[in-house]
């Protein structure tokens, strides 16, 4: 599907010298040629990085002109010069567009511990400025230079239309695990032309996080730079959406998160396989959640998709230990459509032939089915490989 | 130190054929030549073995004779013939001293979802009964005839004199991880000649069990099978214990099951370091314990050992989502006695030096402090190498 680009905002990426291979971009800006409103949803981790602590204190809000974005260095654990070198992130990039500080927000991601090389920084937004377009092209390299050990840059956008009105909402994000010496981060920023107000553009993106980002995991270790932002500038016209109108935007929300969150776990750090799974049949939908976490972080289960070996009983003793009360009698697996387990019992079935269909699939499907209620959950992982663990190893300090 | 055998019990091991390696024990025999009171601690596991739920409705409790040992088979997932399977064992190992069925306990541990082979079973417990001997090479016997993927037998002992008696503790575990297709499990056995009450076991074990086996992870997947059993036969004499002589059995029951537990990750899946993760200055016990596990699941600790990489903000940030609150400027971080974190920011240190020291020692020590209180927690794991993985993905069912 073509990438459509909501009206009023442009991008741009460059290589700035923060990432040592001068094909990668580094900094990246977008701007909105008028104030939009801006929500964030950000790690929950009590270590967290300087640009959590300045885009925390300003979302929701409005007026926002600018994101400023690198990649390289995640300005984490640094203190009060860390604080200032965020604000001044901010300064500068606001400054591009004659705004002030307080109109931008920052995401950083990489290595953890290290001052940000600021002379860099202020030299790539300088030229981030220069090159600013509303086109695809523009957004790839923004995209890019979130980038630490992604492989491909992630985009994604919706288009939507509320009552006559069409609206636009594109996304991009990054995020593949931690690689030494960085501490990679998942960062995420969607934008749409749709008018809305700074609360309802909260409301929603806390809601759709919790269904998409907050449902992956590639290695089970939050990081201390986790946000994704949502600015909407309005610029598609007409007065604020309410009521219906928000609904539809919710959902296209939800389809472009969705999109980005599942691209994340797809590019892995040395995955062979994305993993699906789909819980159902719980009390509730956080429930459901808990149980394809534990399931999605045991490294046994990982590595049993890797080897494409049915392991079933991992699968179930994973569901078992979620902390989650459930009653085994009544839980169903299957994998890649294949009946494994039945009513608590294991099931007849050919070894060989999952085998085979998990090894012939980039995708593995789990479905964990219990009877306890109507609620389920989505939740996306990779498997776990020797090439994950040659990365985060032998790549040192 | 020389292994010790609590007076009245005596052990053997067999192999019986569930292992395809004829020169591996698989069915072992733990007799006491007097009824011995007994406790257990069992997997929280919602998904549990059919010899744990056996156990579980007869522990705490008094008269018990002995305890049958299988590896190779989990009895886990097998339903009602599963549970009148573990009946069985429990009947055939009573009858070999002339007691009753609910005279003895099961322990099983192997590969999950397939039924017993009961009539090798029966003839191992028939060659144990008669190679039963109250002498070392006995117990190594059982102690191997409990290995899963264990590459060594854990076999500890502690003597203790209360007032002018003497008496003593020995006990058993194994454990690795899990290895497909098996899902191995921990399992320990803790045998002692003091007279102690079933309901004083009881509580004894569990404090003990809290601060040991449950401070120990290899990969975070917790087993249908986790069992550690607790047997004390009074054979060294004199009237039930209380206050002081209880609170020495508990110290030396401590010694005992730290060093047994400690052996587990020391012997991890693939691991090559062994790592002791101490959390101090913390509001509680818990909240200590909490933190200390965080570290110790995360792949991106385990990995960065594996490579020798002082990367600290690994560590840092893993306490960071442990969910126990904490002021991040009161954190310190010593590896190896080395100072990578002070009062909440980056410490000057050599990275070359850190990496050579966690290089060339087996064992890797972490040390996190904190300001919210005095207390502490001491959990080991081991690290994460491409040799787990390989285990664990390429070894089918």
């Amino acid at each position: 599907m073509a990438f459509v680009i909501p009206q009023g905002f442009s991008a741009a990426g460059v290589h700035a010298g923060i990432k040592r291979n001068p094909t990668r971009q580094d900094v990246a800006l977008v701007v909105s040629n008028r104030p939009a409103a801006a929500a964030g949803v950000y790690t929950k981790n009590l270590v967290y990085a300087a640009p959590v602590a300045f885009d925390r204190r300003l979302t929701p809000g409005d007026g926002f002109r600018a994101v400023v974005i690198n990649s390289g260095n995640a300005n984490a654990c640094t203190g009060d010069r860390g604080l200032s070198d965020a604000a001044e992130m901010a300064r500068l990039a606001a400054s591009t567009c004659g705004a002030e500080p307080k109109q931008a927000l920052v995401l950083s991601t990489g290595i953890i511990g290290e001052f940000m090389p600021m002379e860099k920084i202020a030299a790539g937004i300088k030229a981030c400025a220069k090159d600013l377009a509303p086109e695809e092209a523009g957004f790839i390299a923004a995209a890019r230079g979130m980038m630490t050990t992604d492989t491909v840059h992630k985009l994604h956008s919706a288009t939507v239309t509320v009552g006559q009105r069409g609206f636009h909402i594109a996304g991009m994000c990054k995020g593949a695990a931690m690689i030494a010496p960085n501490m990679g981060t998942m960062l995420g920023l969607v934008l749409t032309d749709a008018p809305v107000a700074a609360r309802d553009l909260q409301r929603m993106l806390n809601e759709v996080v919790d269904d998409t980002f907050n449902c992956i995991s590639v290695d089970g270790h939050m990081s201390t730079n986790d946000t994704v932002l949502l600015l909407a500038n309005g610029a598609a016209g007409g007065e604020k959406l309410s009521g219906d109108g928000l609904v539809q935007i919710q959902n296209a929300l939800h389809e472009v998160c969705a999109e980005l969150a599942r691209s994340i776990p797809a590019d892995g750090e040395g995955a062979t396989h994305l993993v699906c799974i789909d819980v159902k049949g719980c009390a509730t939908a956080g429930a459901a959640r808990q149980i394809a976490k534990s399931v999605a972080d045991s490294p046994l289960v990982k590595t049993a998709i890797h080897g494409a070996d049915p392991n079933w009983g991992r699968i179930v003793s994973a569901a078992g230990y979620a902390g989650v009360p459930f009653n085994p009698s009544g839980v169903n697996l299957d994998v890649n459509g294949f009946i494994l387990y039945k009513d608590g019992a294991p099931a007849a079935f050919s070894a060989e032939q999952v085998s085979s269909s998990i090894k012939t699939h980039r995708e593995t499907s789990i479905v964990l089915s219990f009877r306890e209620g109507n609620a389920s959950a989505r939740f996306w992982t990779a498997d776990l490989t020797a090439e994950y663990v040659r990365l985060n190893a032998d790549y040192h300090t």
